[in-house]
């Protein structure tokens, strides 16, 4: 099959499939000739997925008590929140455990957020999706001639102008990468404390830096006793073990007892609870804060190179993507056909995305290896 | 620790334990001493786990598979809806893919029964435990005199009397085993056909039969086309894989619909969409089909060795479990206690169960070896 008519089957499958890019899988699915080198889509740290694989090998399959965890009930929701509680070195009945983040976005939406959410757009899809038909969704547009930064006194103007009953802030931001200061959340969080629900995603916090120390700088020790703020936590991405599912989100105790005392009690599966009895223990993390460390240098690396690139903007990011504009006319869903037909590299078509205007693509910083080759071949497809 | 102390150690933990039974797990970390040999509560087939591992083995581990397991998202709901689809032979659309069968059984009492809920008892407790406070919980109290087993003219009176939103039949039940013959089934979903919501709960059947030919009778052939009925059917026990966390709702094409228009699109974890996909595949279900026959032929003769110690009574069952009476006196704490500390026998202690008078434990089945061990603890804790 030649570069063109992978071209060809990219564009059919992607016109097919609505508000989601098409997933990895599918598109080997319906081009099985296509050779896929780099998923520079998958926002994850491969350096982290390869120390949880070392670990989980030694510990679970050499040992033979991978057979344990598939054959017996895990955990119940308490218990394995009291892994977290541990880690994150807060009091216990704080921390809701998800099957994935994404359980603990539709459930808080679901049980807590009735009437206006306000919810800042280019982002994470979910937020908007998951609102159910009788609660109203506003925008909160970031805006593209500041490189789509929050402007913490525009917000906080605009969320008492709306009055909304939640509001969502993702940090760093999801597809930009755009990130807001520890102070100024603070600062924010604090004039909006009158907020019903105020949910901070820190999903790729373990990303971001406020110096080149990169201490990991979460708000969760700030807001624990806020009983109107939810933290929401992707282990996904940092840890790079998607298909684990797990997550968890940071919330007043009283809403985890709500929570629980209908539902969610037996959520977490055998490899989640090994993963969360890890994420508890010190010789572990301090293994991951070496591949965090090594990881972020990587992608600032990644990063400078693909500003070198003529014809595109890069974005400004302090998360392990750039969201990337084509300029000159060019065309996404052209640049994303050719990325994959002619280089083997599958990167976020955003044109599904609300609130971006123009033509953008989400690019993650990978391995080294493979950073050099997503370089190369952006260069090659945009510079011709 | 000698035998007393790890009575009274178990006695202190039941009492602080609530309406569930202790985990194994806890029941160990509390008392590290104590060596349990077989655990009766666990209700699940344990040579369809065997079969489990051995494909997961050669095909995940062997192969190095589980990596990409573990490091990548696994498909959408829909998506691992259509090997269930595939394997049941059923139409597309119809299967609301479950993190455990209780996620869904979750979704459905949250979203769909608003109103009065029916439920039989004693039954397995999250049915109204996962009634949220706008719901009214009715019971329909199984009769003791005869069994526990449901008489279904009666029961379809009751019905018609309460005039509920919602009914739960669990087939065969839990905690007594008590099957409902396909044709009464289908006779009392005729006769209700009125009632906005029939759950029907077949978790448990694998493990029962209408004769000695041991075919497989689930009704779900005959209610695709139902709109107000749901078939709830977990994986835990037929398939001895609680671990994974897998199960699944049949139901209306519009009812799958709308629980995905806002959320449950990624609750599969890795291991249950290999599940999944095994669970499409002849190779492996010609192989389960012979583990299922095995199991049963061995639980019978089980049961039918229980039913000859003395003091006690047996109740008929169906499943891969039975519900034991303590007669003459005896004290279900007592009993389970003494079963635990002189024979590390762990079974299943009753009195947390609503609708049951006496005292009562549960049993499973276990593999032919476990089986001995437990009739033999019975055997010398009863009869002395």
């Amino acid at each position: 099959m030649n570069a063109q008519t992978i071209e060809n089957k990219y564009r059919s499958l992607k016109e097919k499939s609505g508000t989601h890019s098409p997933s990895l899988a599918s598109i080997q699915e319906f081009i099985p000739d296509l050779k896929i080198k780099v998923d520079a889509c998958f926002l994850s740290n491969p350096y982290a997925t390869e120390l949880f694989l070392e670990y989980f090998k030694k510990e679970m399959i050499d040992t033979g008590k991978i057979n344990a965890l598939l054959e017996f009930y895990p955990s119940q929701n308490n218990v394995i929140a009291g892994f977290i509680e541990k880690r994150l070195n807060i009091d216990e009945g704080h921390v809701f455990v998800g099957n994935g983040a994404i359980e603990a976005i539709q459930a808080i939406i679901h049980n807590y957020c009735e009437g206006k959410l306000m919810i800042t757009i280019p982002t994470f899809s979910a937020y908007y999706e998951y609102a159910i038909s009788e609660q109203e969704v506003v925008h909160y547009q970031l805006n593209k001639a500041e490189n789509y930064r929050l402007d913490i006194t525009d917000y906080i103007k605009q969320v008492e102008k709306e009055k909304p009953n939640t509001i969502v802030l993702i940090n760093p931001n999801n597809p930009d990468g755009g990130y807001i200061k520890y102070d100024d959340l603070l600062f924010a969080l604090d004039k909006l404390s009158w907020v019903k629900n105020i949910i901070i995603d820190e999903s790729f916090i373990h990303f971001a830096y406020e110096d080149s120390d990169m201490e990991l700088k979460s708000v969760v020790p700030n807001v624990i006793n806020k009983d109107n703020v939810y933290v929401i936590k992707s282990m996904s991405k940092d840890f790079g073990i998607a298909g684990v599912r797990c997550g968890y989100a940071i919330m007043a105790k009283q809403k985890v007892q709500d929570l629980l005392k209908n539902g969610y009690l037996w959520n977490s599966n055998g490899l989640a609870e090994y993963f969360f009895r890890l994420y508890a223990r010190q010789d572990f993390l301090d293994r991951y804060d070496l591949v965090r460390r090594k990881y972020i240098t990587e992608a600032l690396f990644f990063i400078s190179e693909l500003n070198q690139i003529k014809n595109i903007k890069v974005y400004p990011s302090r998360a392990n993507f750039v969201l990337i504009e084509l300029l000159n006319g060019a065309n996404t869903t052209d640049v994303t056909a050719k990325l994959i037909a002619n280089h083997g590299v599958y990167v976020r078509n955003c044109d599904d995305k609300i609130g971006l205007e123009g033509q953008f693509i989400r690019v993650a910083a990978r391995s080294q290896k493979e950073n050099k080759i997503i370089i190369k071949a952006i260069k090659e497809v945009i510079e011709g």
